[in-house]
Protein backbone atom coordinates (compact mmCIF):
# COMPACT_ATOMS: atom_id res chain seq x y z
CA UNK A 1 0.00 0.00 0.00
CA UNK A 2 0.62 4.13 -0.74
CA UNK A 3 1.43 5.76 2.41
CA UNK A 4 1.29 9.39 2.03
CA UNK A 5 2.81 11.74 4.64
CA UNK A 6 2.63 14.72 2.46
CA UNK A 7 0.25 16.21 0.59
CA UNK A 8 -2.83 14.33 1.57
CA UNK A 9 -3.82 11.85 -1.68
CA UNK A 10 -7.30 10.48 -2.25
CA UNK A 11 -7.98 13.53 -0.87
CA UNK A 12 -9.95 15.75 -4.10
CA UNK A 13 -12.84 18.13 -4.22
CA UNK A 14 -13.36 19.31 -0.40
CA UNK A 15 -10.24 17.89 1.25
CA UNK A 16 -8.94 20.23 3.85
CA UNK A 17 -5.42 21.24 4.65
CA UNK A 18 -4.47 20.91 8.04
CA UNK A 19 -2.20 22.89 9.82
CA UNK A 20 -0.16 20.13 11.02
CA UNK A 21 1.33 17.08 9.65
CA UNK A 22 -0.79 14.10 9.75
CA UNK A 23 1.14 11.85 12.59
CA UNK A 24 2.93 8.70 11.65
CA UNK A 25 2.88 7.63 7.98
CA UNK A 26 0.76 4.45 8.97
CA UNK A 27 -1.97 6.51 9.60
CA UNK A 28 -3.55 6.04 6.20
CA UNK A 29 -3.22 2.65 6.72
CA UNK A 30 -4.29 2.84 10.09
CA UNK A 31 -7.56 4.92 9.19
CA UNK A 32 -8.46 2.26 6.15
CA UNK A 33 -8.45 -0.54 8.70
CA UNK A 34 -10.65 0.93 10.80
CA UNK A 35 -12.58 1.74 7.93
CA UNK A 36 -12.85 -1.61 6.63
CA UNK A 37 -13.87 -3.06 10.25
CA UNK A 38 -16.22 -0.18 10.23
CA UNK A 39 -18.12 -0.56 7.01
CA UNK A 40 -18.41 -4.48 7.70
CA UNK A 41 -20.01 -4.01 10.98
CA UNK A 42 -22.48 -1.11 10.65
CA UNK A 43 -22.66 -1.31 6.60
CA UNK A 44 -22.11 2.09 4.32
CA UNK A 45 -24.97 4.19 5.38
CA UNK A 46 -24.53 4.25 9.05
CA UNK A 47 -20.90 4.31 8.97
CA UNK A 48 -19.56 7.31 9.91
CA UNK A 49 -16.24 9.39 9.64
CA UNK A 50 -16.32 10.25 13.13
CA UNK A 51 -17.15 6.44 14.12
CA UNK A 52 -14.07 5.61 11.98
CA UNK A 53 -11.95 8.06 13.04
CA UNK A 54 -12.42 6.80 16.76
CA UNK A 55 -12.00 3.66 15.55
CA UNK A 56 -8.47 4.19 14.35
CA UNK A 57 -7.48 6.36 17.16
CA UNK A 58 -7.27 9.24 15.30
CA UNK A 59 -8.61 13.52 14.89
CA UNK A 60 -11.87 13.32 12.29
CA UNK A 61 -10.24 16.26 10.78
CA UNK A 62 -7.45 13.50 9.66
CA UNK A 63 -9.78 11.50 8.14
CA UNK A 64 -11.01 14.47 6.18
CA UNK A 65 -7.39 15.12 5.50
CA UNK A 66 -7.00 11.48 3.31
CA UNK A 67 -10.22 11.20 2.16
CA UNK A 68 -12.72 14.02 0.61
CA UNK A 69 -15.65 11.25 0.83
CA UNK A 70 -17.60 8.44 2.93
CA UNK A 71 -17.53 7.16 -0.66
CA UNK A 72 -13.50 8.00 -1.41
CA UNK A 73 -12.80 6.03 2.01
CA UNK A 74 -15.06 3.29 0.76
CA UNK A 75 -13.04 3.04 -2.59
CA UNK A 76 -9.88 3.14 -0.70
CA UNK A 77 -10.52 0.77 2.13
CA UNK A 78 -12.17 -2.09 -0.76
CA UNK A 79 -9.20 -1.01 -2.93
CA UNK A 80 -11.70 -0.81 -5.76
CA UNK A 81 -10.15 -0.25 -9.48
CA UNK A 82 -12.24 3.22 -9.56
CA UNK A 83 -13.58 6.11 -7.77
CA UNK A 84 -17.38 6.37 -9.06
CA UNK A 85 -17.37 9.68 -7.84
CA UNK A 86 -14.65 10.59 -10.77
CA UNK A 87 -15.69 7.99 -13.10
CA UNK A 88 -19.88 8.30 -13.64
CA UNK A 89 -19.90 12.21 -14.48
CA UNK A 90 -17.85 11.41 -17.17
CA UNK A 91 -19.45 8.37 -18.46
CA UNK A 92 -22.74 10.50 -18.59
CA UNK A 93 -21.63 13.49 -20.01
CA UNK A 94 -21.41 12.18 -23.87
CA UNK A 95 -24.26 11.98 -26.00
CA UNK A 96 -27.36 10.49 -24.06
CA UNK A 97 -28.13 7.54 -27.28
CA UNK A 98 -24.39 6.55 -26.88
CA UNK A 99 -24.64 6.37 -22.90
CA UNK A 100 -24.80 2.35 -23.16
CA UNK A 101 -22.28 1.70 -25.44
CA UNK A 102 -20.15 3.85 -23.22
CA UNK A 103 -20.77 2.23 -20.23
CA UNK A 104 -20.70 -1.45 -21.82
CA UNK A 105 -17.04 -0.51 -22.97
CA UNK A 106 -15.44 0.97 -20.15
CA UNK A 107 -16.79 -1.36 -17.56
CA UNK A 108 -15.26 -4.19 -20.01
CA UNK A 109 -12.49 -2.70 -20.71
CA UNK A 110 -11.37 -1.76 -16.76
CA UNK A 111 -12.57 -5.43 -15.87
CA UNK A 112 -10.51 -6.93 -18.72
CA UNK A 113 -7.06 -5.62 -16.36
CA UNK A 114 -6.47 -8.62 -14.20
CA UNK A 115 -5.50 -5.67 -11.38
CA UNK A 116 -8.91 -3.79 -11.64
CA UNK A 117 -10.96 -7.17 -11.97
CA UNK A 118 -9.47 -8.74 -8.81
CA UNK A 119 -10.47 -6.32 -6.38
CA UNK A 120 -14.05 -6.25 -7.69
CA UNK A 121 -14.72 -9.93 -7.83
CA UNK A 122 -13.23 -10.09 -4.28
CA UNK A 123 -16.11 -8.20 -3.48
CA UNK A 124 -18.66 -10.14 -5.35
CA UNK A 125 -17.06 -13.31 -3.58
CA UNK A 126 -17.98 -11.48 -0.33
CA UNK A 127 -21.17 -10.59 -0.71
CA UNK A 128 -21.70 -14.17 -1.24
CA UNK A 129 -20.75 -15.69 1.77
CA UNK A 130 -21.11 -12.79 4.08
CA UNK A 131 -24.50 -11.21 4.80
CA UNK A 132 -23.16 -7.93 5.97
CA UNK A 133 -20.76 -7.40 4.26
CA UNK A 134 -23.57 -8.03 1.31
CA UNK A 135 -25.29 -5.25 3.08
CA UNK A 136 -22.18 -3.00 2.83
CA UNK A 137 -21.78 -3.36 -0.67
CA UNK A 138 -25.74 -3.14 -1.49
CA UNK A 139 -25.79 0.38 0.36
CA UNK A 140 -22.21 1.39 -1.54
CA UNK A 141 -23.42 0.42 -4.65
CA UNK A 142 -27.05 2.23 -4.08
CA UNK A 143 -25.57 4.96 -2.94
CA UNK A 144 -22.40 5.50 -5.47
CA UNK A 145 -23.76 4.10 -8.76
CA UNK A 146 -27.47 3.54 -8.95
CA UNK A 147 -29.15 6.55 -7.22
CA UNK A 148 -26.56 8.72 -8.93
CA UNK A 149 -27.13 6.93 -12.91
CA UNK A 150 -30.91 7.33 -11.99
CA UNK A 151 -31.11 10.62 -10.93
CA UNK A 152 -28.73 11.89 -13.72
CA UNK A 153 -31.06 10.14 -16.80
CA UNK A 154 -33.85 10.71 -15.01
CA UNK A 155 -35.09 6.99 -14.86
CA UNK A 156 -36.79 5.20 -12.28
CA UNK A 157 -33.66 3.07 -10.18
CA UNK A 158 -34.88 -0.47 -11.29
CA UNK A 159 -33.73 0.50 -15.43
CA UNK A 160 -30.19 1.33 -14.28
CA UNK A 161 -29.84 -1.99 -11.67
CA UNK A 162 -31.16 -3.93 -14.89
CA UNK A 163 -28.36 -2.38 -16.99
CA UNK A 164 -26.30 -3.34 -14.51
CA UNK A 165 -27.04 -6.85 -13.76
CA UNK A 166 -26.47 -7.49 -17.46
CA UNK A 167 -23.30 -6.14 -17.05
CA UNK A 168 -22.66 -7.54 -14.14
CA UNK A 169 -23.38 -11.24 -15.30
CA UNK A 170 -21.50 -10.50 -18.71
CA UNK A 171 -18.83 -9.92 -16.54
CA UNK A 172 -19.42 -13.18 -14.44
CA UNK A 173 -19.73 -15.48 -17.18
CA UNK A 174 -16.74 -13.95 -18.84
CA UNK A 175 -14.37 -14.01 -16.03
CA UNK A 176 -16.23 -16.37 -13.28
CA UNK A 177 -17.39 -19.34 -15.11
CA UNK A 178 -15.64 -18.53 -18.58
CA UNK A 179 -18.12 -19.49 -20.56
CA UNK A 180 -17.30 -20.03 -24.07
CA UNK A 181 -16.87 -18.04 -26.42
CA UNK A 182 -17.90 -15.67 -24.15
CA UNK A 183 -14.93 -15.20 -22.01
CA UNK A 184 -12.36 -14.75 -25.17
CA UNK A 185 -14.55 -12.60 -27.84
CA UNK A 186 -12.92 -9.23 -27.82
CA UNK A 187 -14.03 -6.28 -25.88
CA UNK A 188 -15.48 -4.69 -28.78
CA UNK A 189 -17.21 -7.26 -29.85
CA UNK A 190 -19.42 -8.38 -26.71
CA UNK A 191 -19.43 -4.38 -26.10
CA UNK A 192 -21.37 -4.36 -29.28
CA UNK A 193 -23.62 -7.47 -28.24
CA UNK A 194 -24.24 -5.71 -24.73
CA UNK A 195 -24.44 -1.80 -25.71
CA UNK A 196 -28.21 -2.13 -27.41
CA UNK A 197 -29.13 -3.86 -23.92
CA UNK A 198 -28.37 -1.59 -21.71
CA UNK A 199 -29.21 1.56 -23.98
CA UNK A 200 -32.45 0.22 -23.85
CA UNK A 201 -32.90 -0.26 -19.94
CA UNK A 202 -31.28 3.71 -19.89
CA UNK A 203 -33.20 5.23 -22.50
CA UNK A 204 -35.61 7.84 -21.40
CA UNK A 205 -39.01 6.34 -19.74
CA UNK A 206 -41.34 6.50 -22.15
CA UNK B 1 -31.18 -37.54 1.05
CA UNK B 2 -34.02 -40.02 0.13
CA UNK B 3 -32.82 -43.44 -0.87
CA UNK B 4 -34.02 -45.55 -3.16
CA UNK B 5 -33.37 -49.23 -2.26
CA UNK B 6 -35.49 -50.75 -5.11
CA UNK B 7 -36.77 -48.95 -8.58
CA UNK B 8 -33.80 -47.02 -9.05
CA UNK B 9 -35.19 -43.58 -8.97
CA UNK B 10 -33.51 -40.72 -10.80
CA UNK B 11 -33.20 -43.74 -13.82
CA UNK B 12 -35.37 -41.59 -16.84
CA UNK B 13 -35.13 -42.41 -20.51
CA UNK B 14 -31.98 -45.31 -21.01
CA UNK B 15 -32.28 -46.69 -17.46
CA UNK B 16 -31.18 -50.15 -17.55
CA UNK B 17 -33.27 -52.59 -15.31
CA UNK B 18 -30.82 -54.81 -12.75
CA UNK B 19 -30.87 -58.20 -12.23
CA UNK B 20 -30.17 -58.19 -8.68
CA UNK B 21 -30.85 -55.71 -6.50
CA UNK B 22 -28.53 -52.88 -5.33
CA UNK B 23 -26.39 -53.72 -2.61
CA UNK B 24 -27.73 -51.39 0.12
CA UNK B 25 -29.51 -48.63 1.36
CA UNK B 26 -26.44 -46.10 1.41
CA UNK B 27 -25.35 -47.30 -2.62
CA UNK B 28 -26.75 -44.04 -3.87
CA UNK B 29 -25.38 -41.28 -1.72
CA UNK B 30 -21.93 -43.49 -2.32
CA UNK B 31 -22.13 -43.45 -5.66
CA UNK B 32 -23.11 -39.58 -5.23
CA UNK B 33 -20.21 -39.08 -2.70
CA UNK B 34 -17.89 -40.83 -5.24
CA UNK B 35 -19.65 -38.71 -8.30
CA UNK B 36 -18.87 -35.02 -6.66
CA UNK B 37 -15.35 -36.04 -6.01
CA UNK B 38 -15.00 -37.22 -9.44
CA UNK B 39 -16.89 -33.93 -11.06
CA UNK B 40 -14.48 -31.72 -8.78
CA UNK B 41 -10.98 -33.47 -9.74
CA UNK B 42 -11.47 -34.43 -13.61
CA UNK B 43 -14.52 -32.09 -14.50
CA UNK B 44 -17.64 -32.87 -16.01
CA UNK B 45 -16.24 -33.55 -19.56
CA UNK B 46 -13.77 -35.82 -18.65
CA UNK B 47 -15.43 -37.44 -15.36
CA UNK B 48 -16.98 -41.04 -16.54
CA UNK B 49 -19.06 -43.63 -15.55
CA UNK B 50 -16.64 -46.20 -15.20
CA UNK B 51 -14.54 -44.24 -12.72
CA UNK B 52 -17.45 -42.81 -10.58
CA UNK B 53 -18.07 -46.57 -10.21
CA UNK B 54 -14.94 -47.66 -9.65
CA UNK B 55 -14.41 -44.93 -6.90
CA UNK B 56 -17.71 -45.62 -5.23
CA UNK B 57 -16.75 -49.63 -5.19
CA UNK B 58 -19.65 -50.74 -6.95
CA UNK B 59 -20.36 -52.20 -10.47
CA UNK B 60 -20.71 -49.93 -13.51
CA UNK B 61 -24.13 -51.27 -13.74
CA UNK B 62 -25.64 -50.21 -10.64
CA UNK B 63 -24.77 -46.51 -11.53
CA UNK B 64 -27.00 -47.00 -14.63
CA UNK B 65 -29.46 -48.32 -12.34
CA UNK B 66 -29.65 -44.89 -10.37
CA UNK B 67 -28.96 -42.46 -12.76
CA UNK B 68 -29.81 -42.46 -16.42
CA UNK B 69 -27.01 -40.26 -17.41
CA UNK B 70 -23.32 -38.07 -16.02
CA UNK B 71 -25.91 -34.97 -16.35
CA UNK B 72 -28.30 -36.85 -14.25
CA UNK B 73 -25.95 -37.40 -11.86
CA UNK B 74 -24.35 -34.13 -11.31
CA UNK B 75 -27.73 -32.82 -11.18
CA UNK B 76 -28.30 -34.99 -7.96
CA UNK B 77 -24.90 -35.18 -6.87
CA UNK B 78 -24.94 -31.02 -6.92
CA UNK B 79 -28.68 -31.10 -5.54
CA UNK B 80 -29.71 -28.73 -8.14
CA UNK B 81 -33.38 -28.23 -8.21
CA UNK B 82 -34.09 -29.14 -12.21
CA UNK B 83 -32.58 -31.29 -14.85
CA UNK B 84 -31.68 -29.46 -17.83
CA UNK B 85 -32.67 -32.87 -19.47
CA UNK B 86 -36.47 -32.42 -18.55
CA UNK B 87 -36.75 -28.43 -18.34
CA UNK B 88 -35.05 -27.08 -21.67
CA UNK B 89 -36.84 -29.08 -24.45
CA UNK B 90 -40.36 -27.78 -22.17
CA UNK B 91 -38.96 -24.39 -22.00
CA UNK B 92 -37.98 -24.49 -25.75
CA UNK B 93 -41.23 -26.44 -27.07
CA UNK B 94 -43.62 -23.16 -27.48
CA UNK B 95 -43.88 -20.28 -30.17
CA UNK B 96 -40.49 -19.08 -30.52
CA UNK B 97 -41.01 -15.44 -30.24
CA UNK B 98 -42.30 -16.37 -26.94
CA UNK B 99 -38.73 -17.91 -25.53
CA UNK B 100 -37.23 -15.08 -23.97
CA UNK B 101 -40.57 -14.73 -21.93
CA UNK B 102 -40.54 -18.26 -20.98
CA UNK B 103 -37.08 -18.14 -20.01
CA UNK B 104 -37.05 -15.37 -18.06
CA UNK B 105 -40.59 -16.42 -15.65
CA UNK B 106 -38.89 -19.56 -15.35
CA UNK B 107 -36.03 -18.85 -14.19
CA UNK B 108 -37.21 -16.13 -11.47
CA UNK B 109 -40.02 -18.17 -10.38
CA UNK B 110 -38.64 -20.82 -9.53
CA UNK B 111 -35.47 -19.15 -7.56
CA UNK B 112 -37.90 -17.48 -5.47
CA UNK B 113 -37.89 -20.51 -3.70
CA UNK B 114 -35.47 -20.54 -1.32
CA UNK B 115 -35.09 -24.52 -1.63
CA UNK B 116 -34.27 -24.39 -5.22
CA UNK B 117 -32.39 -20.95 -5.30
CA UNK B 118 -29.67 -22.43 -2.47
CA UNK B 119 -28.20 -24.92 -4.01
CA UNK B 120 -27.49 -22.92 -7.28
CA UNK B 121 -26.16 -19.98 -4.74
CA UNK B 122 -24.02 -22.60 -3.65
CA UNK B 123 -22.88 -23.68 -6.96
CA UNK B 124 -21.87 -20.39 -8.09
CA UNK B 125 -19.77 -18.73 -4.39
CA UNK B 126 -18.07 -22.68 -5.32
CA UNK B 127 -17.26 -21.23 -8.44
CA UNK B 128 -16.09 -17.71 -7.47
CA UNK B 129 -13.45 -19.29 -5.03
CA UNK B 130 -12.13 -22.96 -6.83
CA UNK B 131 -10.75 -22.87 -9.88
CA UNK B 132 -11.51 -26.32 -10.43
CA UNK B 133 -15.02 -26.54 -9.26
CA UNK B 134 -15.64 -23.08 -11.81
CA UNK B 135 -13.93 -25.68 -14.70
CA UNK B 136 -16.82 -28.66 -13.37
CA UNK B 137 -19.66 -25.91 -13.64
CA UNK B 138 -18.77 -24.04 -16.98
CA UNK B 139 -18.36 -27.90 -18.47
CA UNK B 140 -22.07 -28.99 -16.96
CA UNK B 141 -22.99 -25.24 -18.08
CA UNK B 142 -21.81 -25.58 -22.08
CA UNK B 143 -23.30 -29.55 -22.09
CA UNK B 144 -26.64 -29.34 -20.69
CA UNK B 145 -27.11 -25.96 -21.46
CA UNK B 146 -26.03 -23.86 -23.48
CA UNK B 147 -24.83 -25.62 -26.55
CA UNK B 148 -28.32 -27.50 -26.48
CA UNK B 149 -30.13 -24.26 -26.60
CA UNK B 150 -28.33 -23.15 -28.86
CA UNK B 151 -28.51 -26.27 -31.29
CA UNK B 152 -32.16 -26.19 -30.59
CA UNK B 153 -32.98 -22.60 -31.86
CA UNK B 154 -30.37 -22.56 -34.31
CA UNK B 155 -28.20 -19.57 -33.15
CA UNK B 156 -24.77 -19.12 -32.37
CA UNK B 157 -23.90 -19.80 -28.51
CA UNK B 158 -22.24 -16.65 -27.79
CA UNK B 159 -26.52 -15.57 -28.24
CA UNK B 160 -27.64 -17.91 -25.41
CA UNK B 161 -24.38 -16.88 -23.34
CA UNK B 162 -25.49 -13.63 -23.11
CA UNK B 163 -29.29 -13.98 -22.27
CA UNK B 164 -27.81 -16.41 -19.51
CA UNK B 165 -25.65 -13.77 -18.63
CA UNK B 166 -28.60 -11.53 -18.10
CA UNK B 167 -31.02 -13.83 -16.22
CA UNK B 168 -27.83 -14.63 -14.13
CA UNK B 169 -26.74 -11.40 -13.63
CA UNK B 170 -30.49 -10.46 -12.40
CA UNK B 171 -30.85 -13.50 -10.35
CA UNK B 172 -27.57 -11.94 -8.62
CA UNK B 173 -28.90 -8.66 -8.13
CA UNK B 174 -32.17 -10.16 -6.67
CA UNK B 175 -30.87 -12.28 -4.23
CA UNK B 176 -27.57 -11.40 -3.40
CA UNK B 177 -27.03 -8.37 -3.58
CA UNK B 178 -30.66 -7.65 -2.85
CA UNK B 179 -30.92 -4.28 -4.68
CA UNK B 180 -33.69 -2.25 -4.56
CA UNK B 181 -36.00 -2.08 -6.12
CA UNK B 182 -35.17 -5.32 -8.17
CA UNK B 183 -34.96 -7.27 -5.04
CA UNK B 184 -38.47 -6.65 -4.36
CA UNK B 185 -40.88 -6.68 -6.82
CA UNK B 186 -43.05 -9.41 -8.06
CA UNK B 187 -41.58 -12.09 -10.47
CA UNK B 188 -44.08 -10.89 -13.01
CA UNK B 189 -43.17 -7.26 -13.32
CA UNK B 190 -38.94 -8.21 -13.52
CA UNK B 191 -39.92 -11.20 -15.98
CA UNK B 192 -41.65 -8.38 -18.18
CA UNK B 193 -38.50 -5.93 -18.08
CA UNK B 194 -36.19 -9.51 -18.57
CA UNK B 195 -38.24 -11.07 -21.88
CA UNK B 196 -37.37 -9.00 -24.43
CA UNK B 197 -34.00 -8.51 -23.65
CA UNK B 198 -33.62 -12.71 -23.42
CA UNK B 199 -35.81 -13.05 -26.51
CA UNK B 200 -33.76 -10.12 -28.38
CA UNK B 201 -30.83 -12.60 -27.96
CA UNK B 202 -32.54 -15.72 -28.67
CA UNK B 203 -34.32 -14.14 -31.88
CA UNK B 204 -33.23 -15.92 -35.17
CA UNK B 205 -29.86 -14.89 -36.16
CA UNK B 206 -30.67 -12.18 -39.39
Amino acid sequence: MTEHVEGGAGRTAGGRRLGRRPGSADTRGQILAAARETFAEKGFDKATVRGIARRAEVDPALVHHYFASKEGMFVAAMELPINPDEVIPALLAGPREEVGERLARFVLTMTSHAQARQPLLALVRTAMTNERMATMIREFLTHALISRVAQALDIPPIRVELAFSQLFGAVLARYVLRLEPIASVEVEELAGHLAPTVQGYLDPAS
